[in-house]
């Protein structure tokens, strides 16, 4: 299936734009999860279980798991498998935020989309599109661009002016323009920049947009609602990572996820 | 110890700019080691204990060993340890263009420096100083930012030109005057373009210089070399992977690297 099929029918069905980061951090996850044989998964399953009818997408960052190693990725390859098992029809970013030259970028691809069997990556730009060929060339999968990172300093590069455009402006105009032949390219803009989010979704009007920064880093619902949507009431797809699955800290972790992601999900859906 | 003493010291010991990229790709390498229970391993260990005098430093590419998911990670780790317990002054680049918001770079840095337990990693700068902080606060680690790569499209982003300076030399300027407090920094600069590092060296005469694009991708070493160097006749590591890893397919491949890896270090030492 094509992604942006995948992306709309999950997205209809579940009447949700909501991606729930799994950035299951060791560290923050509930203690009497600590001791569990595959702590990072046994979280990652309940959160999954508890909310899977709720969102259009789950967005594993691989930091929190390469952080512990193989034992991390293993696990990272566990929620997917479990995922695919189960909820087949959600749609699976891996937030690898990568991009090396073109015969490189292989090794990356079959970690992505062999080993994890995900649908969708990250990537960032900087060696431009020759470089990122090989992940394009994927017509099934799902090619993100770090184009306005939610970052306080992201505009230290992407805010440079170029004639009367900025980086993030040349980002978006040339995936939008050039990159996307297979109609799989889909970018990153944050929740905390709404101005730049509107001047990007008329650079780009026909594609999707992942958006982080909602809650924990300040990013403002509406302003993002109302600058980001497309013409038919969606092209977002509206990351919360830590205001959900670390919402609370305690046996209840899981059914206080779920009420999280309900309320942003109709929040979202008043402005759609 | 800090970074650059640690480059400095191994570079005057073994009298060698070399750096061997450890891009050991399981399709490539020699059949005879493909049934081995630690492939990967077993190629880099051979591969060390032959070349371990003629180099300053050997540079796993991440995108080689998350290809076979955690045991490729699994194995990427021994190939650190092996290096550590028996060759602890040579220097460990981890090649993992990574780059993510603040916070979430501490999973990556756990990754790198306490897991792999690394000397230096290669960064995106598209985030900014403020995102990559976390890499640059760790003194006695090397933050390797890439700033002109060796790829042939990497002009399309790196050559927009701002105000006549183009975002390499933008990138190079920052590293070089602002994010380098801690005298950790260092770039990427693709032997592939010779002009580009003549003028990146200008901007930066004190930065070394991680050099890939020798060998199979075609850059000239005299051109590098003239372009390249610093004052002291230093300042340059010049990675070569394929052309030394993947010399020979037979059991003599690792005494085949080794004679390469002589032949490129002899070479790049008549220019210094």
């Amino acid at each position: 299936m094509l992604i942006l099929e995948k992306i709309n029918q999950i997205i209809e069905k579940n009447n949700s734009l909501v991606c729930i980061g799994l950035d299951s951090d060791i560290t923050k996850i509930p203690a009497h999860l600590q001791n569990e044989q595959y702590p990072q998964f046994t979280f990652n399953k309940a959160i999954i279980d508890t909310t899977h009818d709720l969102v259009c997408a789950y967005k594993p960052n691989t930091a929190f798991y390469e952080a512990r190693g193989e034992k991390g990725i293993a696990e990272l390859k566990m929620t997917c498998n479990y995922l695919q098992q189960n909820y087949p029809e959600i749609v699976i970013i891996i937030d690898a935020k990568r991009a090396d030259i073109g015969n490189t970028n292989n090794g990356y691809l079959d970690f992505v989309f062999n080993y994890l069997n995900a649908d969708a990556i990250t990537l960032h730009p900087y060696l431009g599109q020759e470089a990122l060929q090989p992940f394009l060339d994927k017509k099934e999968k799902g090619c993100i661009i770090l184009c306005r990172t939610s970052n306080p300093g992201s505009g230290e590069f992407q805010s440079l002016e170029i004639d009367r455009k900025k980086i993030y402006q040349i980002v978006a105009e040339k995936v939008s323009h050039n990159w996307n032949t297979n109609n799989n390219c889909l970018l990153v803009v944050g929740a905390t920049y709404p101005d730049e989010l509107k001047i990007i979704r008329q650079i780009a009007p026909h594609l999707f947009f992942l958006v982080p920064g909602i809650g924990a880093q300040g990013g403002d619902l509406e302003k993002t609602m109302l600058a980001g949507l497309n013409n038919d009431k969606s092209g977002l797809i509206i990351n919360s990572s830590r205001g959900i699955i670390f919402a609370d800290n305690s046996k209840n972790f899981a059914s206080v996820a779920r009420i999280e992601t309900e309320k942003l999900k109709n929040e979202i859906n008043k402005y759609r």
